[in-house]
């Protein structure tokens, strides 16, 4: 193997939700690639005070993997970093298929992806076992899939009774995409499906919501909120002066 | 609130897959419950010696939270553990059914659950990028759902095009679920799609093996696997003397 290159997944964003290994990564850095807000919280998180930072825009991942694959061959340790799970709508797809458009040495470094806690299972975690079920997770990004695709995997995802997940709910080149997202999903499911709305989970301005899928809407969202969507099976505890826990059966009668 | 109860995830295996956080709450554990591997899992991470070890049959799910709550109200600090994410499959989700069905006291218990690093995130982070679009989690465990709802969900999840997780792909009870639900997706999906077994991830006996869809047998996974199953924007990238990464684009044109 020529050269190494970790991929680290730094959780959802306090310090204590991190892995051991991931953290280990950052202090062998001598370099940190990523979307700024990344990079700033790996170097909070303990990265090499000697690694440079390279922060770049969230729209440049296949110039940032390339850039990292390049540093590893010069035998560097570039780090390249993601929020939650660098697999899950991450940095770890783009630096794979870096490598597949790349020069063939690129196959020979060694790329060590370390995963995350991803955002779903934070936010489920807060709220208390809403993906006790069989769940997907589905990224409402606006510039990677036509909608007409994205239409018809939360219909079928709403057929199937999985309970869903939505990361990147809102953009600013399509705010309404969720809205008609929602609708989509009303076709299907009953009013009073439960719909959570989970904002910057672990991190400053951490806020968590709930309505039924007949109220939800669209502005609840900001691109820090996971948006939950319950399933037949999906359940609510009423607390006392306090927020409801949400959990879901793992039982289907 | 009275009372203090962890729900805790160990990640996959090794002990640089768990979280601070979750290493902090073991530490601090009067008592362990849990499927007696996972417990054992957990002494080994560092649980507080003192803690007592209620190591029980994976069966008994309910019995076990019960047994928590009650051991919370009577100002113990018991911490439930499971492999992975707790709220993936694991005993969040009964901790709060458990919840649902007990006395109203125990509704005023802080119950913190802990999330960690779930199998596919594991298993995936070893093969590439494989989870790069959007995918779903299934578990084919043989005594929670009918093997309709479970047929349908499979059809289903494959007509979305999702990348498909398979958790508790084999039992004694129904050998051939996991050959039937090949069936299913056969039907949808081409036989060049990639599957991939990936068994024990991060523990010893640690082993993957890709095959195409066409060709995958049911006995090639056991209780320990987590099947991973591609969509159409699964790709190969071939290594000369290692084995292949895989990873999904993120783009549908």
């Amino acid at each position: 193997m020529t050269g190494l290159l970790y991929v680290v997944g730094l959780g959802p964003g306090s310090g204590e939700q991190i892995t051991q290994e991931a953290c280990l990564a950052l202090t062998q850095a001598t370099d940190l690639l990523g979307y700024g807000p990344y990079v700033a919280r790996a170097v909070a998180l303990g990265a090499a005070k000697t690694a440079i930072a390279h922060e770049t825009d969230n729209r440049e991942e296949l110039d940032r993997a390339r850039h990292a694959l390049t540093l590893a061959q010069q035998g560097r340790v570039p780090v390249v970093v993601s929020g939650g799970d660098a697999g899950v709508f991450g940095m770890a797809s783009a630096v794979f298929e870096a490598v597949s458009e790349g020069p063939s040495s690129w196959r020979e470094i060694d790329i060590r992806v370390l995963p995350g806690v991803t955002a779903v299972l934070a936010a489920a975690s807060r709220i208390g076992a809403p993906l006790g079920g069989d769940f997907c997770v589905i990224s409402l990004s606006d510039n990677l899939k036509p909608w007409d695709v994205l239409a018809k995997r939360l219909r079928l995802a709403a057929e199937a009774g999985f309970v869903i997940a939505l990361y990147n709910p809102r953009s600013l080149a399509r705010p309404d995409q969720l809205d008609r997202g929602f609708a989509v999903l009303r076709d299907v499911l009953s009013g009073e499906t439960v719909v959570i709305f989970a904002r910057a989970i672990g991190r400053p301005g951490e806020r968590i919501e709930s309505t039924v899928l007949a109220q939800a809407e669209g502005a609840s969202a900001d691109m820090s909120t996971l948006v939950l969507i319950g399933c037949a099976q999906t359940r609510q505890i009423e607390r006392p002066g306090r927020p409801p826990w949400f959990y879901t059966l793992r039982r289907i009668p």
